[in-house]
């Protein structure tokens, strides 16, 4: 329901449009005909070959005889778009480590790297210097130009400049990334929230592909969210996402550094885990996940040691999905390590004790399927979104 | 961020796009020149100008010489919209009274009726059949033709269709309004939940004007929310919107009748007031707004009768703001009675507690001023949206 005035439309703003429209197609759905790309964008077949032709003439796009044919007659040309056409470097900044890519049209990964932080490395200016360089290296070896960037950034940003306002867990506050890297590179860089790109991803090429209302929910040392609302994501004032690991569930609960007790990171994030699973705080990631795996062989210890653990991950998630009414939530990070019944009885609770669940005809609830790829993924996403219009 | 692959846009629709363009600005924000026109939609000179013709020809809107002239030289004429050109029926049904008012272009209520809902009245059957024969009525008395209609339900309401799934305090369950609505009155009926319509409202033509991100939060019997995002009010699967009275704030709380306990609603509603205010459950609703306004003289004893129920407002307003990043929530209905300082006090707290809140620079909490027809303001709006295209 748009409600403000919206500016006019010039026509020689439409062929652009159509232009970007069959790109983005191509890009997230793979190689396929012109009938088909007709059919799919309503678009007619002379305006669909100008577009094809426009763009396989500056090669961003080849055409090709399929492999498979499909019945007699002259086989339909397949269009392909070409990986190095476009590419963009994708940054995924952890606690623990940060992992680079570069991502061709179309999704391929051409080339990454990563490496681990620790102690002095994970301070902005090191990490960034550090992000500056792999790119160059990389991008050399691999013989290709970077038209964008996109970073993923465990943090509270601002999407318009790709301000970091603080990432608590790399001790990070008022770092003002995107316009370093910007400068440095001189291409455009969108940086997001971690749960923000992991949404995107998850939205374009995983398990919440084809749903138009999704939220993303993750567990690492922080809970994060992020929401897809009508086919796309959602932010709010300036750019800034909102903030879901920081909904109170437990108002008895314990302090959170954000200036409230009982958030929901504070009683379901991978510190919280540790206490359920008798590990000590700041246990290795794999001990943790090792523990998780554990249990899923031991239900009635499983049900037993993760009681109050899923008390509040069911009291988040009715909150979430009677705030957004999506018909998808995809569990993320640690939270795919939890015991599959557990994640099941979760989802059924959820169904009988939020109304809006029950209006909407259920609400599924799924574990990722994307591995650890999947905020580099959003990040490569986020970088395409800029430049699409302009390859 | 647009994610999904969209469908091209044709030439054709250029125009149509433009002129619901200009038709929607000079509805919502009322004459001003052709001037202004291009420059507000970014669109020529030219442009304008066959649009506005087009729109004169048809009695849409109407041009006048401004009577206050500025400067020398020939006067630009103002650009009227016509009220009688499109005429849209608004409905508000709240637990205690329905509301009805014919609505022309530009916003003018040109007539309107209400009635109170006791018993038997409160049935489907009784209510639809009233809205039916009232608008005959109202229409005939004013001699106008009604193009669309809007209702307001304080429900769990479908969007696509008007369905409504859920009233609790009209006691509705499962009730085909909008197809019953659109089947006996021949017009394109559009059914919302009433928080979402007067976000709506307060966006358009209330407090929340200008805001891109916005949300509202209402307490009447039960406690609703609408949000603005981007410029648009949100929605999730089917069409149905969040239900921010049912987040859980307080989860050893009361129990609620959509199945947790400790709902936002069951915590600072209608109720939760009556017992903060030492009055019996169920007072008339002038009685509960009269201990209100008797308390903003007394602050302390405002403060003493009044704290827990405003650590439950603090606590679901950080939710809202983590969660959705507004600029700005306004706060409706029995809310705007609630003391000034009170008010302010539960902003200082939410400013304090919200991460979210302070990196977008503080997000404000206002009262509403639309005072009680801002649900019916929000159908007309709801109306309109529908049909500008077509006018």
């Amino acid at each position: 329901m748009t409600s403000t005035p919206t500016a006019g439309a010039r026509p020689d703003e439409v062929r652009r449009h159509n232009r970007t429209a069959l790109l983005r197609r191509l890009h997230i759905e793979g190689p396929t005909t012109r009938a088909a790309l007709a059919t799919e964008l309503g678009l007619n077949r002379s305006t669909i070959k100008a577009l094809v032709d426009g763009l396989a003439e500056t090669g961003v796009v080849e055409e090709r005889v399929p492999r498979a044919r499909s019945g007699a007659g002259r086989p339909s040309l397949l269009v392909l778009p070409q990986p190095l056409a476009a590419v963009v470097l994708a940054v995924d900044i952890r606690v623990e480590q940060v992992a680079m890519a570069l991502v061709g049209l179309g999704g391929e990964m051409l080339g990454r790297n990563s490496w681990n932080l620790r102690g002095k490395a994970r301070e902005p200016d090191e990490v960034i210097t550090h992000i500056i360089e792999s790119m160059r290296v990389l991008a050399d070896e691999l013989g290709v130009r970077t038209i964008a960037a996109g970073v993923s950034v465990p943090g509270v940003v601002r999407r318009s400049d790709g301000f970091v306002h603080e990432a608590p867990n790399l001790q990070w506050t008022g770092v003002p990334l995107g316009d370093r890297l910007g400068a440095a590179l001189g291409i455009p860089i969108r940086v997001g929230n971690d749960a923000e790109i992991a949404a995107l991803a998850e939205h374009l090429r995983g398990v919440a592909r084809g749903s138009l209302d999704a939220v993303y929910v993750s567990a690492d040392i922080g809970v994060g969210g992020g929401v897809i609302s009508d086919g796309a994501t959602l932010s709010g004032t300036a750019g800034y996402v909102g903030e879901l690991g920081h909904m109170v569930v437990n108002p008895t609960g314990r302090h959170c550094y954000c200036g409230s007790r009982g958030c929901w990171e504070t009683e379901v994030g991978e510190v919280a885990l540790c206490r359920a699973l008798d590990l000590p705080e700041g246990s290795p990631r794999g001990a943790v996940v090792a523990e998780l795996r554990a249990l899923s062989a031991a239900p009635a210890e499983a049900e037993r040691k993760l009681a109050e653990f899923s008390e509040w991950l069911v009291l988040g998630l009715v909150n979430v999905v009677n705030a957004f009414s999506p018909e998808l939530v995809v569990l993320g990070d640690l939270f795919t390590s939890l015991p599959v019944p557990l994640v099941k009885r979760v989802g059924d609770e959820v169904g009988r004790r939020s109304l809006v669940s029950r209006a909407i005809g259920g609400t599924r609830i799924l574990a990722s399927t994307m591995g650890a790829d999947c905020k580099l993924i959003g990040a490569a996403e986020l970088a395409f979104e800029t430049v699409l219009g302009a390859v």
